[in-house]
């Protein structure tokens, strides 16, 4: 390995230089998965291949595995064999009075010494309850870890052809949420700031609310000219995207449905998917992403 | 394996569930590394084991590997045996030529039938210059894929105990750089929407312009009482947090000089840290994460 650096920091070359291949990690000092800990995981936005190596270390070690509607299946079938797995899914911003009692089977079964995988869709603090599981464990004094992930409005992205920032476009970018604890338009939201503040908003979990936020937007200024895209279906193969404006997605919304789970951007940000867009036929038929 | 779901959705299970562990995926049929192709991936925060699936494959089929100086060097030792290995790093906002250079030198590479591995620290199109040298290749009729990591400011945050949103705080979350293409603070920024628009506001490589920044904040009505924390090496076993306030954070910054690269958390979701730091002792010697 020929490594020309222009710092003076070690590189710490590998003990064996002939090994090669996903094999040796099974060698490599990961975090041990203890018994009587949660894990809280983030599977990222939905490609497996978009796990993290600590991601698919805790598959391979859980005994229970916890996951959420927004984890791709296919994730599922690397869970390693004899592990139990639990569907613990809620869906579409409804008030839900699951999420303590996930919270507590997770007690539950650390406190039986298991050890607890819980895997939630993109990342676990972003827009993912993950922060509250982890504060009723913390108050329940279970020890825990939490492995972040990609998140599908952030990194996710990328498999529109999207890029969160631009240097020519935005030095900000603002993540929302569409919905609040009760499926509606959060309203503790400043939307005057939100439609000024940066040129490109991203929005989780919006597509209900949509053309009430469009109109909010509006009302405080927001050019109805910006350019607005819907990706369904973030990084899997049948992922799809609707281009439209801020003005006009309403009618859009009118004619169709898109698929969601779905990250919807608004910003110029969005017309770069015309010359970034490489997830195309030939590498959209891959599963693993 | 016991399968319990709530949804009727197929589960891909393994062909054969007797294997476990990384091994298997050498058999896993992940995307090919085609000659002439250049892969843009994020290496996430800096732990290793934050690295995806499909970063590691390409550390193991790439002829070349271009990198930043945000990438952990420990990670440049899973490149395969034989490959090549090229710095190109720069730092601290300071003005670049070679960010036009860095670009050449990957369509070159890629002409001359390479598969040219760009790696660079966090997800690629957050702040990171990544979809320039997109559509630099784009332009050039290089083809390219783009692989996101874990940012920074959004997932890495969990290194330190703070979630990017809680849903008691904030339905929404700001992201923003701290200096622009000259390494000043960003002009085209609406400070008096950004202060209001959103309970958190992360920044990224802001340090040098944090005093500036600060002091707009709080000329715009930002609470002076409201929490700041300085995450310095996000997810290394260096890491260091320094904890304080808008009002006070120049006070701090005249007494000692936080590690860069830091990200900046204003805004209540840095309190949780007090219950949620799981980063401690004990763990962070670790260094996969």
């Amino acid at each position: 390995m020929t490594v020309t650096r222009g710092t003076d920091k070690k590189v710490w070359l590998d003990p064996d230089p002939e090994e090669r291949g996903f094999s040796r990690l099974d060698a490599a000092p990961f975090p041990p998965f203890e018994p009587g800990w949660v894990w809280l995981v983030g599977a990222g936005p939905g490609a497996p291949g978009l796990l993290t190596l600590l991601a698919y270390h805790a598959l391979q070690t859980a005994d229970i595995v916890i996951y959420d509607a927004l984890v791709n299946p296919d994730v599922i079938r690397w869970v390693r064999p004899g592990a139990q797995v639990e569907f613990a899914g809620k869906r579409g911003g409804k008030p839900s009075a699951k999420q303590r009692d996930i919270s507590l089977r997770l007690i539950e079964l650390a406190q039986a010494g298991k050890r607890v995988l819980r895997l939630k869709g993109g990342d676990p603090l972003i827009f993912g309850r993950g922060a509250e599981e982890c504060e009723t464990l913390a108050a329940a004094g279970v020890p825990f870890r939490i492995v972040p992930g990609v998140s599908s409005g952030a990194g996710g992205l990328a498999y529109a052809g999207i890029p969160a920032t631009h240097r020519d476009t935005n030095h900000s970018v603002i993540f929302l949420t569409g919905h609040d604890a009760n499926g509606q338009i959060p309203s503790g939201v400043d939307w005057r700031a939100i439609a000024t503040a940066s040129p490109v908003i991203v929005m989780y979990m919006a597509m209900k609310n949509l053309p009430g936020i469009a109109e909010r937007l509006m009302t405080f200024g927001r050019d109805r000219a910006d350019p607005l895209a819907i990706v369904s279906r973030v990084s899997l193969p049948d992922q799809s995207v609707r281009e439209t404006t801020l003005g006009e997605v309403v009618c859009l919304l009118r004619e169709e449905e898109p698929p969601t789970p779905a990250i919807i951007v608004v910003g110029k940000v969005a017309n770069l998917r015309q010359s970034l867009n490489w997830y195309v036929e030939g590498l959209r038929e891959n599963s693993l992403g």
